[in-house]
């Protein structure tokens, strides 16, 4: 349908526009939607639980192993805190759920870290939040890899040598998938979600019958550890660190608050009831783990998980049961990893929408930059997999910092917006950038539910970094600032470049060009040089062939063949008394340039071979691109490729 | 100068034309000389020899060592042989100068071994060879840098653990020293080769008075070897693979070959005068290494060299003159790894001229290209040093096998000459592709030479190939027949493009152009988009500009803006109901593409921001590329940037 106006604008509306493919991406990030449609094929509950909840979920594969990885160095007699630690940490989940809760309901359009704070608090706390989760997208790849080829490991130990390589191959097994945009439905994630919920509760709810019957013992054969028999005893400081390592559990809770649009109407409903199915099962899981894992004895290891040892102590031995709960276990902690290479690139965009990463990355369609944002990020999780030999305890005092740093000023952001709420007066309403301030009785209690869980995330996450600096969280605590700094810059020089494109005090356009001098470079005379000849007639009657005469008599070659097919346009042979190409063109042009009119322009037109076999593209030279390279800054200068198909 | 002929074509000779600036590349390669011109500013035979002589004399440092490592599993009895091996090893020394002598004054161009024996056996040993040498090229950076870093070692014992990673930093110095393109004179040559004579010579008088006079004992506190009272006894096939080994002294001996173009005239007389220098230099030290080397009972070891031994042990103890002998020889091994930055790059152009390696390799002035080639080596020798852990022991295997591929058929080529030349008449000369052929009457004798040097290389080759097979050999036995099936693909894709672009059997040319349809994507009017216009107008008066509505807003403000600074041009805006760009755009595109007459073409303008600062271009969105790259194969579209510098 195309609508006329009367200033010769056209406005093209296009009824059949063509819905773009459906990638792993757009399941996640939600479907990409029509502006002005109404969402018709969405999520419900069931399928939103398993798409939102694999990074939640996966991390009960090792937050309890590394509760007991601190606690161990006093000996077995302080696994009595493992519970209580667990306890403290479902406390801790079921704050931080209510608060998301909220988030969901004032957010129904996504209300994710960096939204939420750049809305409520400022720019400054969108880069910051932005700048935590990026980093933190990094480490669920690496953490959630490595803890999967733990899980491996634990069923085969002969492969413990090739921990790193099994690694760093998923990882990239994931990128390539990731690069190809398979199309994927829910069911593809609701397979192995359920079946590790499954598998899970079934390994719990076995060991605890047997637990209370008394029949379930202790770990046969244990992993070997040197600490064992330490006499260390358990200090305020132990326990905290240990409690530290334990709210690596929190990680992954906030995906659904991001991904709110995919949820079916009424979305906002539909996603806060997800997100309490979500942190229960999460909870069940986290203390029946804790519970059973301190009991049997497990022991923390780098050669075999808790989850398997729990998993052999409850079926006794390696049998089938064993296997699966092993394999469901790695295949959720895969689906986690590749959860962040949807989220990666969409915060990116976000980001640069608002001016803060290249634009280029607001592009959904642009295959090469999305591509871009993919590969780096597997090769900075590939790295930190090699530095930190796939090891999840080096690796957990990176994490759950930017988690906990994104919870802090999602929370604080909340309780400033529910603070704007109760300023205005009943039935008003004010359109913000992301969502709609409606006046609630309740807001007060409201936020102070968000207030109280800003407080408790930002005191986790002092916690953390206090208890944590030496063993690696200087890392990411130096890293954030660098990003936000990296941000600002980005951020100003888009800011400069649109003061400086402003039409503002453009005064009067400059007068039209009155001669078009076009230069056709001809290494010899063939159909390639023809077809940029042909070209170049349709641009100008002012057309100058060039040939660089390196070698004498092709040069005379070029010559009688231009009298046949030249069409009568001017030849031009440059002696290169030195064999060279590129200087005496370059000079050429130079000196048209110099006696150039201020209403001329230069245009130089290049025959380009293209092939469909692509890898050929190297054979031949981008005379081109050259040109563009060396003759950017010289103003009233175009250069154009013709492309000439040569298969 | 201009001179006009009659049919409309201009030849422009500069008389002034500038010297291409001189780089170190240029200074090894020989002064870049116009066509035109006598050579006026070359070298000399004592500059000649600093140039050239690093990569053979630098030799003298690993060759010695690697005779003893193969001998010492028979214990030190076995360093009777180390003598008479290297006295063999240098009448093979002979056989090649005398041989190489008369390549160079056949080739007073240059007579590498790509050029001698493509011209006289044919192209398929011309890439034989050329595969040959670009794996040596490679394999010379590798062993000189280990060789160099292992005498830093010896003096720095401590360094020993970082061996790996200095050899890569010093592959990577070198790597930049070379992309930056220094300028540099003989001197920077003349200093380190003439210091390291000068210190190998005083060292081994040194030694041999002490020797002599029975004051010189053995090693004190040698480097430990585990396999020093090995019970194994000396063998033929032990004699032979150390042989194998020290025949590595030759690498190197060939440089001057290639570079005759850059001495003084008479050229040939000159360069030959050198070689023979060379050749003196390197069997004298070769000898007098090898004789004090086994008598002092030095032990080849990875933790010490060799040369650091028989320095400590003349000079007893580590004092100044050792510490100087031990920087000379490090120093002089790092030139000749530099010498194969620029003697890769110079093969790839002989060879990518003869149509075997893309033809843009043949551009001297391209920076970019020949930047390409410097990093491959680069990449592909610290690739080595990493596999191989920086040790030239298990290096060597490789090494001496692409030297002894193009020794044989370089010396055959030369055979097959002579044989030509005897069939010519007195008097006669035949121009050949890069010599002239003249009747000499002494040519049974020097084919005899040159025969004999052929064989002489090619039993060596088959010697190492056989004893070193297993050792490593076979990757470069593996690695030359690929490199000539690549050639040969290459070849083969050049010589089908001239053909399908080849004017015979054109025809007649396509009617002219009879409309061009210009169309101006704009993501908004600003300065840039003013400039694309202002350009499109010189084009064509068919012009619509294209603005592609993700947000329905902005294009409303687009459209305002447009009435008032679109010069009347018509403005089309295309709804993008799924916030995208590229894809409406192209979409867009088709359909006019689809309604295309024959006659006519469609030109894309483009506005692409420019900046002084590099690094910001990543933060502009290249839609010309992008546009390029979907619209490729799309005949009769031509896309265009307008360069619109922002600073």
């Amino acid at each position: 349908m195309n609508i006329h106006d009367e200033n010769g604008t056209t406005v093209l509306r296009r009824a059949d526009e063509k819905e773009p493919p459906r990638t792993l991406a757009n399941l996640l990030i939600g479907k990409p939607l029509a502006t002005a449609d109404a969402p018709h094929e969405t999520i419900g509950k069931v399928v939103g639980l398993a798409v939102f909840a694999s990074d939640a979920l996966s991390s009960t594969a090792y937050a309890p192993q590394e509760i007991m990885a601190i606690l161990i160095v006093a000996g077995l007699s302080s696994y009595q805190y493992v519970f209580p630690i667990a306890l403290v940490i479902v406390g801790l989940l079921a704050i931080v759920t209510i608060s998301y809760e909220q988030t969901i309901h004032a957010y129904p359009n996504g209300g994710g870290a960096f939204i939420v704070s750049r809305d409520n608090l400022g720019m400054w706390a969108g880069k910051i939040a932005a700048a935590a989760l990026l980093s933190d997208y990094i480490l669920t790849v690496a953490v959630s890899i490595s803890s999967g080829v733990a899980q491996i490991v634990s069923a085969f130990p002969n492969l413990f040598d090739y921990r790193v390589w099994i690694a760093v191959g998923l990882i990239f097994l994931i990128m390539l998938i990731n690069l190809r945009g398979v199309r994927e439905s829910g069911i593809i994630f609701a397979v192995p979600t359920y079946f590790f919920v499954v598998m899970m509760f079934v390994t719990v709810i076995v060991g605890l019958v047997r637990y209370f019957s008394g029949s379930l013992g202790t770990v046969i054969d244990p992993p070997e550890m040197e600490m064992l028999h330490s006499t260390q005893v358990v200090t305020g400081f132990l326990l905290i660190r240990a409690f530290a390592n334990g709210t690596t559990a929190l990680t992954g809770v906030e995906a659904i608050s991001d991904g709110i649009p995919a949820f079916r109407q009424p979305r906002s409903h539909n996603a806060g009831v997800t997100l309490i199915w979500m942190s229960c099962i999460l909870g069940a899981l986290m203390l029946g783990i804790s519970f059973l894992g301190a009991n049997i004895h497990a022991l923390p290891s780098e050669v075999e998980t808790v989850i398997s040892q729990l998993a052999r102590t409850a079926y006794d031995g390696r049998g089938t049961l064993y296997l699966m709960t092993i394999i469901a276990t790695m295949v959720i902690l895969v689906m986690a990893a590749n959860t962040s290479f949807a989220d990666f690139p969409r915060l990116g965009a976000f980001a640069a929408a608002d001016g803060l990463l290249p634009r280029q990355l607001t592009q959904k369609g642009a295959r090469l930059v999305f591509s871009r944002g993919i590969v780096l990020l597997a090769l900075m999780a590939s790295l930190l997999v090699i530095i930190f030999q796939a090891s999840v305890s080096r690796l957990i005092p990176l994490y759950a910092i930017g988690v906990f740093v994104s919870f802090t000023l999602s929370q604080t952001g909340m309780a400033r917006r529910w603070f704007k709420i109760g300023k205005l007066k009943e039935g008003e309403e004010v359109k913000e950038r992301s969502s709609v301030l409606r006046y609630e009785p309740t807001w007060k209690f409201k936020m102070i539910i968000n207030g109280f869980g800003a407080v408790a995330t930002f005191a986790v996450m002092i916690m953390f970094a206090a208890t944590k600096f030496m063993d690696g969280a200087w890392v990411i605590i130096l890293i954030i600032p660098l990003l936000v700094t990296l941000f600002s810059v980005i951020q100003r020089h888009y800011i400069n470049l649109a003061k400086k494109l402003s039409m503002d005090n453009y005064g009067s356009p400059p007068p039209r060009v009155t001669r078009n001098r076009v230069l056709v470079p001809i290494g010899g005379v063939h159909r390639g040089t023809l077809a940029a000849l042909r070209y170049a007639r349709a641009l100008s009657d002012d057309i100058t062939a060039v040939h660089i005469a390196v070698d004498p008599e092709e040069a005379e070659r070029v010559r009688q063949k231009w009298e046949q097919w030249g069409d009568g346009v001017r030849l031009m042979i440059v002696e290169s008394s030195y064999r060279r190409f590129m200087e005496p063109l370059l000079l050429y042009i130079d000196e048209i340039y110099q006696r150039k009119q201020p209403n001329e322009v230069i245009t130089i037109v290049v025959p380009m071979f293209v092939s469909h076999k692509r890898a050929t593209d190297i054979l031949h030279t981008n005379t081109a691109d050259a040109l563009r390279e060396a003759l950017m800054f010289r103003k009233g200068i175009v250069i154009t490729n013709v492309p000439y198909l040569i298969d």
